[in-house]
């Protein structure tokens, strides 16, 4: 696996019982995953050098991350290496114009978007979403930074992850910001979204796939806060509507391993639910990560299996109600002392942390809770989240 | 952890998620668990200096298995190193002629026993359980090699696991084997037993103790086959017993961690059900592997939260039924390519491999299914294991 960040170190404890040898390549002998492997390589993802030397010996290569430039992924699959997801695949999680423009050419409900050039652009691309034509006004901002379609959403097609890369404008000032990375950027619609969903798929290379009940991802400050398994309220219309459209996407853009569908929930014309697509991530994803104590099969064996060709486990819920709160790290640098209240209030918390040390809003790790009383499932989860970040004392 | 087995291998599994810096005490770099650990020292656990070198920097040391010498657990304490479970505690598991001392002294019910000197004083204690005085004839076999109390159960009282170490003796010839090994012999009676139970416990310094429920275990040629939890048709009544026999046990040898207390179940007296203790074992334990997939927390994670004197988690299980049916080796050094037929066979299917090399009859992992229907989660475990060694090909 390349990334030695936590998602590596979940997928190494998933292929514990497999009986997998993982072998890492990770920046730093301190990173998350890099202390608990046995076999580590450190070095730089970016060189293809250091990743060909790594990949010799290995049955096959995935990813804790989608930063791997693509012509290297493309090397090593000419070296005979096999990558999962291959190159073809992963340059959709790694650019967003190239997903965009494939989502809108298999018909998928996407946010109204567009590659700009400019900030003058960017108001081109606002004054479009509110309807009016390219005439004289288009280009020009209005003073005020409301109406004509804004405020918008700017991304740089690479290197965005948890909020960043992604601005929401209002005037030609903020509108330079993005352009000055020298990355092309995407303009979307800001949705006026119900709430975040997430549909979780896992696919093999014969084609197998299974797709985990749909969830609902509460962010707090453009990062993903809660998760809560399955979305409540969600209707089954909707939630299957939501897993076909992920196990379309995993087919059409050839998927092997995990694939996260961030979905925005909104009401259509009718005042219906309907959903966009909002992002995509190849690699077990946080909104999985209550799968880990509340699927029968978590999202990490099932990447593994799934990298690997085996048939997939099940991925269908063990209790009524999951919760997953992250843990972002707080004042307090040893959150190894919170271990005592936590533990003993609540004897079934499943608390998963990630090695990592402690700055103000990191994610040092999560907690999963799970039962029949969603209202107690939360209070439970947040309890422990906030307790170990030391936002709670009681 | 002294010891890179597969209890290593899955407490440290089991200790990622606690974010944990896990050190290992290996034989060999192939190890179970050495495959799998970052920080792994090679050496022989027999070696005090290696013991010493090896525990510098640990905050605790625990044990995978009881075949650390007892006075090296305690120069290791006097060096102000916690030893979780302590010599004082371990000594009732690495000898059995300790542990039945304190078992009586305790008043904890156990087959009939004594030290043996040889093969006459065998054959007195064979004719003193069926009621023979010492007489005339005492210290003399009978013919058949039966009746007078035959056959009998001899066992060194260090150095045996899995059936090794442990005779069943119904002549002078039989008996004479057990004493060339110059390790003091115990002699027990052969307890009619109904089926064989397990009591897992596990305790933490300040003593809090959780008890999970008495499971059957099943064996096969002296070797742990199945495990099914709960005890099937095991009253309310003595499953009570059976679990406070043995949260008095870990009391009153002070345990830290977790302790099998591996039960006879027999009919007494009145033809009532009753227990006796067989044997001790202070880690986690086979018995156990069916919590991994079956209770809400596994005898792992609560071992490791006990020896970092950590609150205890829920012991209590997740489904109706969990089975454990352990994988042997069989004629098939590559057990993977049976995966493909287990996985897609049963996508429910828990598998738990430790990384060996494949040697016939050698445990080389196991599998846990667990549902409503207790003769198809059975018949699953069957299937699956059957599978794997090569014994079934469907």
């Amino acid at each position: 696996m390349v990334g030695g960040g936590q998602l590596a170190r979940m997928t190494h404890e998933a292929g514990i019982p497999l009986g997998i040898k993982f072998k890492l390549l990770s920046d730093t002998p301190q990173d998350s995953a890099a202390q608990v492997v046995s076999e580590v390589v450190i070095g730089d993802y970016r060189d293809l050098d250091t990743l060909r030397a790594f990949a010799r010996g290995c049955d096959v290569i995935t990813f804790d991350h989608e930063h791997v430039p693509t012509e290297h992924l493309r090397a090593l699959e000419a070296d005979g290496i096999p990558v999962r997801p291959g190159p073809a695949a992963l340059v959709h999680a790694q650019d967003k114009g190239v997903m965009r423009a494939k989502l809108d050419a298999i018909g998928a409900p996407c946010p109204r978007h567009r590659i700009v050039t400019d900030p003058a652009d960017v108001a081109r691309f606002a004054a479009g979403l509110a309807g009016g034509a390219a005439g004289p006004d288009a280009g020009q901002w209005p003073d005020d930074g409301a109406g004509g379609g804004l405020p918008v959403v700017l991304k740089t097609v690479r290197g965005g992850y948890d909020g960043k890369g992604v601005w929401l404008v209002r005037s030609s000032k903020e509108a330079a910001e993005p352009f000055r990375a020298g990355v092309p950027v995407l303009a979307e619609e800001k949705v006026p979204f119900v709430r975040e969903l997430a549909a979780n798929v896992v696919r093999s290379p014969h084609g197998q796939a299974v797709a985990y009940p749909v969830v609902e991802s509460v962010q707090v400050n453009g990062v993903c806060d809660t998760v809560i398994a399955p979305a409540p309220g969600l209707s089954a219309e909707l939630s299957a509507r939501a897993q076909q459209l992920a196990l379309r996407i995993a087919d059409e853009l050839d998927v092997v391993g995990h694939l996260a569908v961030e979905l925005f929930e909104i009401r259509d014309a009718a005042g219906e639910p309907a959903i966009l697509v909002n992002e995509l991530a190849m690699r077990p994803h946080n909104s999985g990560h209550w799968t880990q104590d509340g699927a029968i099969t978590s999202q990490f064996a099932n990447h593994v299996r799934a990298v690997l060709d085996l048939p997939l486990g099940d991925p269908r819920p063990r209790a009524t109600w999951t919760v997953m709160a992250n843990v972002l790290g707080g004042d307090y640098p040893d959150m190894y002392a919170a271990y005592l209240h936590c533990m003993a209030r609540d004897p079934q918390l499943k608390i998963h942390m990630y090695g990592k040390d402690v700055k103000p809003g990191r994610k040092v790790g999560h907690v999963n809770t799970y039962g029949d009383d969603l209202a107690d499932v939360r209070e439970r989860a947040a309890h422990a989240a906030g307790y170990l970040r030391g936002t709670i004392t009681e």
